[in-house]
C-alpha cells in the first residue's frame, strides 16, 4: 500500500498512558497502518522506557516526543480531536461516530497537522484534556461494554484513517487555525472577562473550561483567528488602560 | 443498540494462541463488538486458563468451547474464514480485504452459521489449517509492517463486520443560533470595537460588514449565542463605565 503524504499529518497523541503494553501496542498499529509521529503527555516515566525498549516499536517510540501538558502537544494542529468511549457526553462538544469522524479529518490532514487524542487507560482523557479538542471521536461498541483497550482502540481507529485517506485539496484560506492560536485566543478573551468582572476568583477556572470548549466550537480558519486576535487586543488594550 | 441476531451466527476460532493476555484481548474486543460465541483450538493450557480468569475477558472466555482440532471447531458452520497478514500467498485462496470481506461474511451470516479463524502470534495458520477455509480476509497494512498483533487483528476485524450492523443514536446537535441573536451579537461586537478605539469613524462601515461576515461564519449553536452575548454585555458595561 503506497503511503499518501498526508499519513504524515497526523500525530497520534498518548495522554497518561500507564501500560507499557499498551503504548507498544499503540506504536506497533501506527507502524502497520503508516501513522509515524507518535506524541506522549506525561507517560508513566517507567512504562514509557519499558514501552521504549520493547520489539517492534522500537523505532516509532524511540521518535517519539515528549509534552507536559496537552496544550503544547497540540499547538501547531489544525484540529484537534478526543477519543472517547461515551457515546452521549453531555454536548459540550459535538461527537462523530468513526466511519464518519475519519472522513473529517482526512479532510482536515490535507491541509494540517491534526491531532488525535487517546487518554489513559484507567479514565480516559479529562474535562480539561478535552477541553483542547475541537470535537470527539467515538468507535460504535456494544452499550453493555463500551471501553476498549487503548492499543485496540488506536488499531481500529487507525485502520479506519489508513483506509479512508481521501483527502481533498482545500484553498489556503480554508486553512484552520492552528491550536496555538486557538489557546491565545482563549486566553484574550479569559483576560478581558476577569478584566471586565465576567469572572471572578471562585469562578475562574468553571469559566475557562467554558471558554475553551466555546472558542473550539468556533471551528475557526486561520484567518479568522487572527481577526478575533487583533479585536481582542484593542478591547484588552483599553480595559488595561482604564 | 440492538444487537442483530446475525452477529450471534459468527464464531471466532482462536487457533494455537500462546499469550493468555491476547486471548483476553481478543474475548474483550469480541464483547465490544457484539461477537459472544469464542472457539479455542489447542490453546497452550497455560494461558488458556490465566486468560480465563483475567478481567473483564470472564464471561465470555467462561463459555469458550474448546476443540482437538480445526476441523471439529468448524463442522458446523457454512462459511470458513482465515485471516492472514499476507497480501499475496502462491493463490492456493482467493483473498479478500477486510472491507469487502466483511460484506462477504455478513451475507453469509444471513442464513448459516460462519467461522471466522485467527492463527498463532508467531505462525500464523498453517497449511493444513487454511486447508479448512474457503478463503481468506486480509487487513491492508503497511508493506513494510504487515504483521499485526493478534488482539488488534480481532478488534480491527470486528470493528468491521459489526460497522454495517449498527445505529447508534446520537445526541442531535444542539438548535442553530437565530439570526437575531447573530445579529445581537455582531452589534455588540461592533460597539466594544468602537469603544475601545478598534474602529474609528473612517473605518466604522468596512469593520462593521467585516464583523458581521465574521460572526456568522461561527455558525453559532442557541446556548453558544446566550454565552457570547453575556460575556460580551459585561465586557461592553465595564467599557462604558470608564
Amino acid at each position: 500500500m503506497p503511503l499518501p503524504v498526508e499519513l504524515d499529518r497526523l500525530r497520534v497523541v498518548l495522554v497518561g498512558t500507564r501500560n507499557p503494553l499498551n503504548l507498544g501496542a499503540a506504536a506497533r498499529a501506527m507502524s502497520n497502518f503508516g501513522f509515524l509521529r507518535i506524541r506522549v503527555v506525561n507517560p508513566y516515566e517507567v512504562a514509557f522506557r519499558e514501552a521504549r525498549s520493547a520489539m517492534g516499536a522500537a523505532p516509532l517510540l524511540a521518535n517519539a516526543e515528549e509534552y507536559a501538558s496537552v496544550a503544547d502537544a497540540v499547538a501547531d494542529c489544525g484540529l484537534v480531536v478526543g477519543t472517547t468511549s461515551i457515546q452521549h457526553r453531555d454536548l459540550q462538544h459535538p461527537i462523530h461516530r468513526l466511519d464518519d469522524g475519519a472522513t473529517r479529518i482526512c479532510r482536515q490532514m490535507a491541509s494540517t497537522p491534526v491531532a488525535l487524542l487517546f487518554g489513559s487507560e484507567k479514565f480516559g482523557l479529562s474535562n480539561d484534556e478535552l477541553s483542547h479538542c475541537h470535537w470527539l471521536l467515538n468507535i460504535p461498541t456494544r452499550d453493555e461494554h463500551v471501553s476498549m483497550n487503548l492499543g485496540q482502540a488506536v488499531a481500529v481507529t487507525l485502520y479506519e484513517l489508513a483506509k479512508d485517506n481521501k483527502t481533498i485539496e482545500y484553498a489556503a484560506e480554508l486553512q484552520p487555525a492552528t491550536a496555538g492560536d486557538v489557546e491565545r485566543l482563549s486566553l484574550s478573551l479569559l483576560e478581558a472577562l476577569s478584566l471586565s468582572g465576567y469572572s471572578t476568583a471562585a469562578t475562574v477556572a468553571a469559566t475557562e473550561e467554558k471558554v475553551r470548549r466555546l472558542v473550539r466550537r468556533m471551528n475557526l480558519r486561520g484567518r479568522d483567528a487572527e481577526l478575533w486576535l487583533g479585536m481582542l487586543r484593542q478591547i484588552l488594550w483599553k480595559l488595561r488602560s482604564d
